[in-house]
């Protein structure tokens, strides 16, 4: 298909009959509003994902998760999206409808809607998406933590890196329920929303929780320590636990979009935030036994692409 | 260069130290304001350009303007950019510093700045741009033309197709200044300013003359006639007429971010814009001579990349 093919399926899928503006003008128009937060997103073949991981719809919408995940994080509510890709020449026109109809669905479900984009010539899938989010309240922060906090987080912190290595191995069967884990998050608007006016701080543990708890540490200026124990293990890892590293993945996997959270010890089982640790004077992250002994820090603290 | 020091340097670039939000942080944050415009624009090694154009500064410059340019044409204000990024890993420091200065310089010029943005791993340089502006007034939109309104382009349509012809077939030499006016263009808020109550309708030529004139007659259910010899020259075209086919190229040469305007003939001269042609009862777009004769339109009406 070419480039004016592709544009016309745009348009006829995003099109809204109520709406003046939007798809099909140079820019799309958003109304007045308070704040709004903003975030860009890349979910790429052959560094993200590969097609062989799933249905292409699913990796769309994985994509549109991956993005709205920031907004999430800073405590808004999903509106817009722009979507820019790049398709190889290739793809079939049913492939096309697929990716759509995945950011499409992913947006409605997130409450809002793709107002725009650009299409371009790729060599493979390349999804870079925009999203935009109201802020009705001050946006939080990754430096907004205060000793004496606690840290919890809102799901399993390993499973999508676990299910991103099964597939990598080709070896998905081995636990679908992982292979799902990453392939179908959900940006956490439903805890945003549930602790919006009690949470301190928060952010998405999409490079892995060391390397993201040590960026929300080092911008609010104090320690974090973990209760590795106390990290919440997706029912499936039980049936991979023989073959990957499972406390090391919940330490430094990536690609979940769950949030970590730092507020008042009061939140627990809110929205099914589960406390995993504090914050307290110092620097940098300590994770901890169940004996309060110190455990040596991986080498290599996030999730790093290929 | 890994992917955080690529970080850190995004990181040292862009952050502004009376900013409590934006680079850093999951998402950048916007204050309140009326409604705004967004648009979003890629550019692709090998398929928008290659490193041999120019420096690097100057193809992240021209990128950027290439998506501002469609705020412009809304009569939006810009005010924010989010820059997503494929870079390789074989890239420097050097190189990726001179691309963050090519943005930075551009955002700051056109009065705004970048405020946030992604990093991920590219087989090849790709930068795409997502771009806000603010809306003081309603939009211009394509669909807004009516017969009577008279025509006009804001510069010479020609010329960046033309400059682009001539690196493509590495003949830079026979006509720098074309080469110029491909990889320096400047999103025209200047005009967009000048005519902003007073033009009806605006869309910029990034497609080429008779691709986005069509759009813009189709979306105002009316038709257009561009008088082939009021299309403005670019001075350095002299020098080529004899390699290029300059009335064509004024006519479908895309990758021009003059805007094309509807509205009252009064509009002539207003910040350079001159007079091409009107809007009429019908459909379609016609193109006359001299002697009010139509011409036959090319095949490939507009711009189409590699």
């Amino acid at each position: 298909m070419d480039e004016l093919e592709l544009i016309a399926r745009v348009t006829a899928r995003f099109s809204r009959p109520d709406d003046g503006l939007g798809i099909g003008d140079d820019a799309a128009v958003i109304p007045p509003s308070t704040a709004r937060a903003l975030s860009v997103d890349a979910s790429i073949e052959g560094v993200h994902f590969e097609r062989t991981f799933g249905p292409l719809e699913a990796i769309a919408a994985r994509a549109f998760e991956a993005a709205a995940s920031d907004l999430a994080a800073m405590g808004a509510r999903f509106e817009s999206a722009l979507l820019s890709f790049e398709i190889p020449s290739t793809i079939t026109g049913a492939e096309f409808d697929a990716i759509l109809e995945g950011f499409a669905r992913a947006a409605e479900r997130a409450g809002g809607h793709v107002v725009g984009g650009n299409i371009a010539k790729g060599l493979r899938l390349a999804f870079h998406t925009t999203v935009i989010g109201r802020l009705d309240r001050p946006a939080w922060t990754r430096s907004s933590a205060r000793p004496g906090d606690a840290l919890f987080v809102s799901g399993p912190t390993g499973a999508a890196a676990a299910g991103l290595t099964l597939l990598f191995r080709g070896e998905a069967r081995r636990a679908p329920a992982l292979v799902d884990a990453f392939l179908g998050p959900r940006a956490r608007f439903d805890v945003a929303a549930a602790v919006a006016d009690r949470a301190r701080a928060a952010i998405d543990l999409s490079d892995g929780l060391l390397l993201d708890l040590g960026r929300l540490a080092d911008a609010s200026r104090v320690a974090a320590v973990i209760e590795l124990d106390a990290l919440p293990a997706h029912p499936a890892e039980a049936s991979v636990g023989d073959v990957l590293d499972l406390p090391l993945l919940r330490l430094t996997g990536g690609e979940s979009y769950e949030l970590l959270v730092a507020g008042p010890r009061e939140l627990e089982g809110t929205a099914g935030l589960v406390r995993v640790g504090w914050i307290e004077e110092g620097v940098g992250v300590r994770v901890i036994d169940a004996r309060g002994e110190a455990i040596p820090l991986p080498e290599v603290r996030g999730h790093v692409h290929r």
